[in-house]
């Protein structure tokens, strides 16, 4: 708790996501006061959304409250806000609706959203699943339009959901939706021709998991294939209309293919707000930052993850993030002891991306690659042991374990509809 | 699967609650096909919505996809629909926007809500915890108002919920609440004086928990005052407004309690669109049934659970609505082989209520009587053993557990807010 009173340095962290969350660890030893803001009061474990997307996880199993985050500390507080600008003259981050927060140090962890390149009717119309509200809306668009089909509603058209971009989070919803179809709709919708339920995914180059290794591209598009995902290379998104997204073909050819649902998962870029706060920003609105990691023009400001525009092009993934807020919080705890800042050094852990039931590819920076049962159990250490916390940590795992290994007389995809 | 050409008695059941589900699975082994149909994709566990709406377990720990249900029955299949109508010259069930489905036999057991008992303002401000969607939004007001207070938001009034209903589900709800404040408030919200989070319970009657042996109403009535509850017994609820609640006491006396959410427990009533349907209904507007569940003058036509008027005036809690539904599928199979039907007789297991952690009040029919932690492992095993279905119960254990066992440390309260 931090006491208004006191004389330690403060330090803000905007995001309670992975690099705001590793910051406020990493500070926990310091002797500093920290302030966690976050508009919502919870912290979303973004790499299994798609998981809720596709009524695998519940909401609640991928959400941790950042209270219950911020208490372990006893330096720590939450404050749920949502900041509109930073007056680094007077050294406050301002908040809407309430006073300004005074900082010494401040520490931008936040902020992204998705990227539609400008494409036509791509923001009205598509769905994403970087956000636990896009991911239920997601999953309630796609399970109601699987509903719609096996009732013959009138009208309903086949419930083919495309997914645009084969990168691992497209890989894996197409991976996850493939698996309800040939796993969860023959049984729970018995009066539904599965051939309706068409997955398509749609990806501009001409290979899936563009940073991996090429024995591993080709083995997950053989088994994305093989799952009877409709799996579309070099081809590109020409405009995304309300039922339909009309597509280009490597032959150059337009063609419009119907759609129930188009997920996009291709790409994030910083949220215009951050434009508006006055600081340094480049390429897709990110902020700038040298090599520690400080705002270009501001020794006090540091900005993490995906928000900060970092030279290297790192991964939009946890990793990078969570190294990025330790940094950070390390640098803080060195300017305090009078040290330099060092350089921020990316250490690559690997990449991984499922498939779908007991089926993942893992690549190792030292050369190592792992594909099918065992790289997706390394993939289920990881996730589930490594990056989660308690409580959801044990309902993920019971959730997930019994979704991989007795699916169909478990499954339970539920359609939270608001209305009553 | 229903098999559209099936030349077999087709029953139908309308609604997936304790009555209906019941009822399918007496008849799995029936003769006959089974069409269930709800307007929700999900089975609610009603008897723990409280803990939804206070944050204790998440929303898809207590629903239960209605799908998964009926595959696991070969006879057995699910209609997601809005029954509008039943003609029953035609022996037709009419749905909105659908072809309307034919019966042989039909079980109702679909359609209570939250009865106002007419008072001003409680319908437009009072928040219910009969529905998952209730619970939900009861969940976000009281959490929300909490951060408020916490965060000494402007204008932000003292964070008093006001419990109106001292039967099995006020008790739980207003035990439920007195945790939150007593165990989870400090560590989360310790800038927040506990003492502004007031809970209030409201009840006309001059006990709490009517039914139960006085013993057991003293020790709950005492329970909850330790815990901090303003228990207010012979007061009634004469007006509810957006921000506050007036009760007159057993003086009397009117007076005004400021309330941020003032949560209705006290009673549910038939949902008015039953009236609609042409059959005959009585007080409360739940349909009339015979001695044996049959629906007045319609010998093809059952009601059970809270829907039906039943003569013994039986608790509106899971058991009357279970027995209910498997009276109705047994009498189903002995009409179809020729035998008269049965006068349905309730088989009173007990009653329990939960007060809080490891504390609860349990009374069997043949008059042992348990309170405190072992009437609260009775109610633990009960709920979660013998109510609640696969996946949910594990994941639902864990949760509670947690809860239980460990609370403030991995308190994990989830605003969910859908604006994101």
């Amino acid at each position: 708790m931090i006491n208004p009173r006191s004389k330690r340095p403060r330090v803000v962290v905007v995001g309670g996501g992975f690099a705001g969350l590793s910051a406020v660890r990493e500070l926990s030893v310091a002797d500093v006061d920290v302030l966690l803001i976050d508009r919502h009061g919870y912290n979303t474990f973004q790499p299994l959304l798609y998981q809720v997307a596709t009524g695998g996880l519940n909401p609640g199993d991928v959400t941790y409250a950042l209270r219950a985050f911020t208490s372990r500390y006893r330096n720590a507080d939450f404050l749920r806000a949502t900041v509109t600008g930073v007056d680094t003259e007077q050294r406050l981050v301002q908040l809407e609706g309430l006073d300004p927060v005074p900082y010494d140090y401040l520490i931008i962890g936040c902020g992204v959203t998705a990227n539609f390149f400008g494409i036509d009717g791509a923001q009205e119309h598509a769905l994403t699943i970087y956000t636990r509200s896009g991911a239920i809306r997601t999953r309630d668009r796609i399970l109601t339009a699987i509903e719609d089909a096996a009732q013959d509603r009138e009208g309903a058209p086949d419930p083919t959901v495309v997914v645009v971009g084969g990168g691992a989070t497209g890989v894996e919803m197409a991976g996850s939706l493939a698996e309800l179809r040939n796993a969860a709709v023959p049984i729970a919708y018995r009066t539904l021709d599965i051939s309706r339920v068409r997955i398509v995914l749609v990806e501009m180059t001409d290979v899936v998991l563009g940073p991996f290794h090429p024995q591993l591209q080709a083995y997950a598009a053989k088994e994305l294939r093989e799952r009877g995902v409709d799996l579309r290379l070099g081809t590109s998104v020409q405009q995304v209309r309300e039922d339909a997204v009309v597509v280009k073909g490597p032959d150059g050819e337009e063609q419009t293919i119907p759609a129930a649902a188009v997920v996009w998962a291709t790409g994030i870029t910083a949220s215009p707000i951050v434009g508006d706060w006055g600081l340094p920003t480049g390429r897709g609105g990110r902020i700038d930052v040298g090599p520690d990691l400080r705002v270009t023009g501001h020794p006090e400001i540091f900005a993490v993850g995906d928000v900060a525009l970092d030279p290297e092009n790192l991964p939009q993934v946890a990793q990078p993030a969570i190294q990025g807020g330790k940094h950070a919080g390390v640098q803080i705890r060195r300017l305090l002891a009078g040290s330099p800042t060092e350089t921020f050094r990316y250490r690559d852990k690997g990449s991984m991306a499922t498939i779908g039931r007991s089926d993942a590819v893992v690549e190792f920076p030292f050369g190592l690659r792992l594909k099918g049962l065992v790289a997706w159990l390394a993939w289920l250490g990881l996730h589930l042991f490594e990056l989660m916390g308690g409580r959801n940590r044990l309902a993920a795992l019971i959730n997930l374990s019994v979704r991989y290994f007795s699916w169909p007389r478990s499954l339970n995809i539920v359609v939270g509809d608001p209305a009553d």
